[in-house]
């Protein structure tokens, strides 16, 4: 006897939330047949932006399947029966991080809908900024709502578009957007790509043997053996046809405002955004730290594993040896429970072990990529001093994160921030180190090839350092209801 | 991990599928706590209108919660876990019949958006004979549909009527269809209930100390030891709060005409339905038969189980011993699949086998409800020859069904209706019995206590005997698409 | 990520405890491709002896297969990905009530092991009254138990045996049984077939299409077609091969006492069990009953479905009407929790609900099977007096249970019976009905065809009946520890 | 429904059989509430040496609860549910690789089972060379085995000991065994805890707040802030009671022979085994290999996870960056299906991608632990040079691997192995580097401290490069058949 439930709660570990949670990833081929196997493989390179829940659509000329799982894409997507399930040569998937507030699968991307013009299914890796004002407006021009997503938001836009064709619908709808998106879509007749005017999510161009295919970052093209072809712009559309690709730019262009975070931390070490290898980027942010914060120690000991890139830098500027003095386990699930209550009162270890000998005695630097509320820092910090450290100097791959992102991304509200209520002083006792270091803002541009930010016209989002926002946040000044919060934190 | 998928295929038996599918079962209760326990027993005393799948809506105050399940209600819905999903004394819930077309759980009622004068969720037990018409004009004004029910159309028509209140929206919505319904709603401040104005559909209001319930079946009010109160009206509309209920008939009040088919076969024997017990009015049936088509024979067997009454009361009038002649195995659930190739040309006896004792030598009467396609009635005879019967006679407890129900059941199109391409001498034939007998329409009529057909306004809809529907059917006269054809197979 | 667990349990509804449990059933088959699919539908048949659990071992040729799995046979057993584990042309299953005590699929059967002389599976119907003694010298002389199921104990004394080959190590094995046992066994070579030798438990050979098959009933034939060929006989053993079948009878002939609760409640009513067709005699023990115990009614009501061969043969006897008074709900399983503490005090009806048009203001006569604790008769009884009958009669188609069964039936222990300590007037009180009939010891011999008892030498066991044990119970008396009770009230 | 199979397939990555598959870990504790839950973290802890299966024996005082699951601990033991089946303050768990043969849960340790004197539960790390010997003279003696485990062959010496006590018989087992293995027991009085004669797998011994603990690795001990105590000795056995410890030395004391591939692989580097903590020991190979055979490049690139400790020495040694050339997908399950055919044939980069940026135009150092089929060096390779690689140099922290070990390592047969049938120059031609360098077997010896191998008598057992086994292999000289060669493969 089945049993399927549409609700469905996904736990989480403690640890996790004091980071930024990654954002979604999407994928997309046109024109490859198995395009769901492709789609499942793309996704899981793309698993680091959202190990939650997944989705995928496909369309066989006839039909369009959609196929959704709560669970790691490698575990849900491949069986032979689910694949089965979404036949056809052009499909688009979407990973994505914990489905809050109870939805379950109902918010599990891509959304598909039934409009007067056929089917139309779209994948999102960003956030609406005015989604809950355009939601209120549709609600009362008599729009149902399934889900708490913006995504849904987007798909009735294109519902109520006055234009004739899919792509004039599409265009529309998003014209009418505020904040970060990078969409993914899927018509009767085309897979369309499209970029927020900013930039601020990144999306790329792939070609695997004449099929189109649009990913989140190049490693979902690299596993598969793709070409990239380029990075779709800021501001840009393209359609993808069977008689190609067509590009078009229906929005003022502003400078572009790529989300330097995703140097820092969400992008996988080896994909190249922007034109930027990501693991060069850490390594250089590492060696900009090292000159910025040096250290008299003995021994630099990433945590494991986002401080990596960073820690090797360090250690190559600073000419001190790179250890690894903290051991992750790589098999906790994001969904380790805690047992019992007795269990929860014995400060288990689930993810990081010292490794006492390396650490014992000496001098240590830890490098980590950046301090969200400051509980994981305070436990690596004891943990590090139980396993004999002599003395425990923290280094952070980027400066205070002191203001909430908007666009895409999973953070604590600003009073949560420890950076927004402390001094640096005060967040080095906190967390109980010797010394504390940050990467300056300008340090962080250099190490991505700028000469310093350009604080009238800044090259990069860095909202979450700076507080300066690049888009309007009309939800955000216009409501104050738990309701806008909830939305506000559950879109990616 | 969990691993959840929204689609899912069931699968039928063949037998199943030569008979008119039971429709939906609809319940609700205000004012009980635990109210999605209590819609659970009572959707399981209703679980024969509905065998594939279930879903609850409770509100308990301040949310809305969704609970939808493929499978058993006694299988799915009575974990604690699943219960405590459904917190609060305000539910309703539906039972449905196969989910056809791959849709899977997102054709599973109830259906509930978030409207934007709050929540409203709905239960349908009918078919709406122009709900591809009201959608198509939907969708050109932009709404989304997300399944293929007729349901969700009556969900959009209530967002995207001008009305104020949430009843008088409601109101609004079911002015604008033709067919047959009884709903369920659920708002953050009533329970409505609503039949259409023939009334085609049964529902029934009970009370459980002091809190109301709708049900489509008084046997769902037996199972928790609530009282009946009355059978809500054709047309009616009563609207549940705190303050207690209000009716309304905001149609005109053409005559009545409810499903005369509901007491051949859908309803339960211990229901009582519009003043009329089933068992009874089947025995019933059985003696008219007996006296209409009587037969010179050994022994009077009911194909079971529905035939069962019927033979009885055929026993009872004609003198002759009732035997069980045919022994059902109740184990099977609807999902056997007849394993191998090899084993599916064994002719296996997955539900009925002969009582080869009773009837070896015999002649047999055996008494079934209906024929549909006539293939179940082939096997049965089958059985009965090999197992020894010197005669076999098949008496029918209702007229020769000759036309599709367009009001919520699922019948086969009506060149797949025996009766609808043969004489009683063909299908005598057909079937290779030595006589069959049909009730007269009129026999019928007497059974449920009439004269007689009153055949200028007829007291029952008993379309699928006569051809003369009560309603229009405006998506049936102006669509000839594969589309429609699904669409008018899939409610319930 | 699959997740199997080997404990589990299975919850029984509170009412079924109030039956003599449904023992085991067993089922092989020797010579026909896919075997395994062919063992499903003969256990799909055998169902009503054992709900909880089943297990198949198939012989392809080169490898044993176990697959084993908690549930309904038709939900478990014929997904094609589980036929496929059971390749080959031999196969044997087994049915089994309640794994009891937390064991859980270690106890399903049949059981399997690799032995000295190649791998040998048994499947057992029935309950080894010296089981306890025999482990406890086996574990003395090394064995070890995996389980708590005197199956098991066979295969150890299989193992154990000094005996050149299979089939004689399986005669010394069973030599040392005391009890009642029906074995289906599988080795390389051979299928064994065996009986006690005073044929407690039934045992039936078919053929199909030259495949020899074993069987607990002849309904498991009559599903695929097969061919009824005989009855095993007590005391024998077949040997099927290659070769065809060998007979023969190891031990000294003792009288038959074939258990006559089987005609009573156990087998299906389409089965033939030692030449009397089960309807039938259930039928006839009607008959017995309204001559002995004759009562001035209107209308007689069988609980269903165990009551109803003997309703109508009382009603025949009578001349009075048979009445589907109480209908019961088929959809309840047997794991329907009552879910919440609020609805368990709400008296529930969940399988049985008075049809009260048929019963008002009427002297009903109930006809059940058998009263054992008599909580579900003082329900039953409730029910119908609720539902306004003027006078309540019941007729129990046995005499009163005063005694337990060690023959592999679940019995409460005879303290609980409520035969065992009140006289029939005192039961009759106690669960409130207006006069209490039970049929004599000797009308029951007189409807299975005897004149009468035998009592110097019954003609059938009748220990639940009598107190008349036909076997040694050698366990029963020699321990008194929670370990023997368990183990006593563990298997079947 | 429930549906519990005891057969289960686990797949597995094709890259991961080109390994010398890690071993078994065993965990347990001693007068700890909630012990069940314990073991769980620590079978987490010990997760590397066993991913495929996990198996928990708990005892409450009165009762033996066994629990086993197919999949990661953190999956498949943390849900309250399954913690809440396994009370008691004393338990004792096993992780294991593969279930090879389909056998399925059936392999799955801890082994229990009712002895004559009582519960006794066993679980084992390491392999007996003499199982089926042992185990073919068990049979001959009546014995029936349900596993193809040679651990259930310790569970029946154990039965058939004619010793008076547990302890005494679990010695008289043990005394018959030959081969590797450290055992955890625990039966109603006792939890003992084992180590080979040569010690040659690991087994440690903890203390936690007074409760005793016996794991495979200190990681185990670390996860749950417990306090080492010391090395297990080789041919020590320990008890423990509610009075404490009593430690034993039963058997002739030959020279300790610890697995010396523990450092070079098995262990976590966070683990302290006999006295050198994993970690060093691998930087410290690193450097000796960097001495052994240095090389002129530019860039030195683990294979990740294996390679990172050698290289990071390697790279300290040699003043050459180390650098992230090669990026781990730990998403990826073993169990991650390569989707369709036609996706089989893309060269789907599943698990490692090369980081383009770092390695293009480069003379990269590839650092890997060992070379076993080749089949995954000659992939890897390819990937650095389709990256652009100028050279490739591969240098492996270990000797050639050119025999099987029989001492629950699960290693292809002799002939597979590449270094058994190449010449090192034959090998580079085969994997296709410029440059091809292993440690030498003194320089091993050098990295874990010693001065050299010393040749009459070595300190470890060193058997998979040296073909010098420390003990005798009776199975596999007595025999040759498939099944032997199954069971040697299948145990760990």
């Amino acid at each position: 006897m089945t049993d399927l439930s549409v609700s469905q709660e996904v736990d989480t570990d403690e640890n996790e939330a004091d980071a930024f949670r990654d954002e979604c990833g999407v994928f997309g081929i046109y024109g490859k047949p198995d395009a769901g196997a492709v789609v499942t493989l793309g996704l899981h390179a793309l698993q680091h932006r959202g190990q939650e829940a997944a989705g995928i659509v496909s369309y066989d000329g006839k039909q369009f399947r959609v196929e959704r799982h709560v669970g790691l894409v490698g575990d849900t997507f491949t069986k032979p029966a689910v694949l089965e399930r979404i036949p056809g040569s052009r499909a688009i998937g979407h990973v994505r991080y914990a489905t809050t507030g109870g939805a379950g699968l109902r918010n599990v991307q891509p959304f598909f809908a039934e409009l007067a013009g056929g089917g139309f299914a779209v994948a999102h890796n960003g956030n609406i900024t005015n989604a809950l004002t355009l939601q209120n407006d549709l609600q009362r021009r008599g729009a149902i709502f399934q889900s708490t997503s913006d995504t849904e938001t987007i798909l009735h836009l294109i519902a109520m578009s006055k234009e004739e064709d899919m792509l004039a619908k599409f265009i529309d709808a998003i014209g009418q957007l505020e904040g970060a998106y990078s969409l993914v879509g899927l018509s009767q007749k085309k897979m369309i790509g499209a970029r927020d005017p900013l930039g601020i999510r990144p999306l790329v161009l792939g070609d695997l043997d004449g099929a189109y295919i649009l990913a989140s970052e190049t490693c979902a093209l690299d596993i598969i053996g793709a070409r990239f072809v380029r990075d779709i712009k800021p501001g840009e559309v393209v359609s993808i046809t069977d008689k190609g690709i067509e590009s078009s730019f229906p929005f003022e262009k502003p400078s572009p405002r790529f989300c330097i975070f995703e140097y820092v931390y969400f992008a996988r070490p080896d994909s190249v955004l922007d034109g930027r290898n990501v693991y060069e980027a850490r390594k250089q942010i590492g060696i900009e730290l090292a000159r910025e914060c040096p250290v008299d120690a003995d021994v630099i000991v990433p945590v494991p594993d986002s401080g990596v890139p960073a820690a090797i830098g360090f250690a190559q500027e600073s000419g001190l040896p790179f250890e690894l003095g903290i051991i992750r386990n790589h098999y906790v699930g994001r969904t380790f429970i805690q047992p019992t209550a007795s269990i929860r009162h014995m400060g288990v270890k689930l993810k990081h072990n010292p490794n006492r000998r390396t650490i014992e005695g000496k001098r240590v630097v830890l490098v980590d990529d950046s301090i969200v509320r400051g509980t994981t820092s305070q436990k690596i910090v004891q943990l590090v001093r139980d396993a004999g450290a002599k003395e425990v100097h923290m280094r952070i791959a980027s400066p205070p994160t002191m203001s909430s992102c908007y666009y895409g991304v999973d953070t604590p509200e600003k009073s949560k921030l420890l950076a927004s209520r402390m001094s640096i002083e005060e967040m080095a006792n906190y967390i109980k180190v010797d010394s504390l270091g940050f990467l300056t803002i300008d340090g962080l541009y250099r190490a991505v090839n700028e000469p310093s930010r350009n604080n009238s016209c800044p090259q990069f989002c860095d909202a979450c350092f700076t507080g300066e926002y690049p888009t309007q946040l009309t939800d955000q000044q216009g409501f104050s209801t738990m309701r806008t919060l909830d939305l506000l934190a559950s879109n990616g």
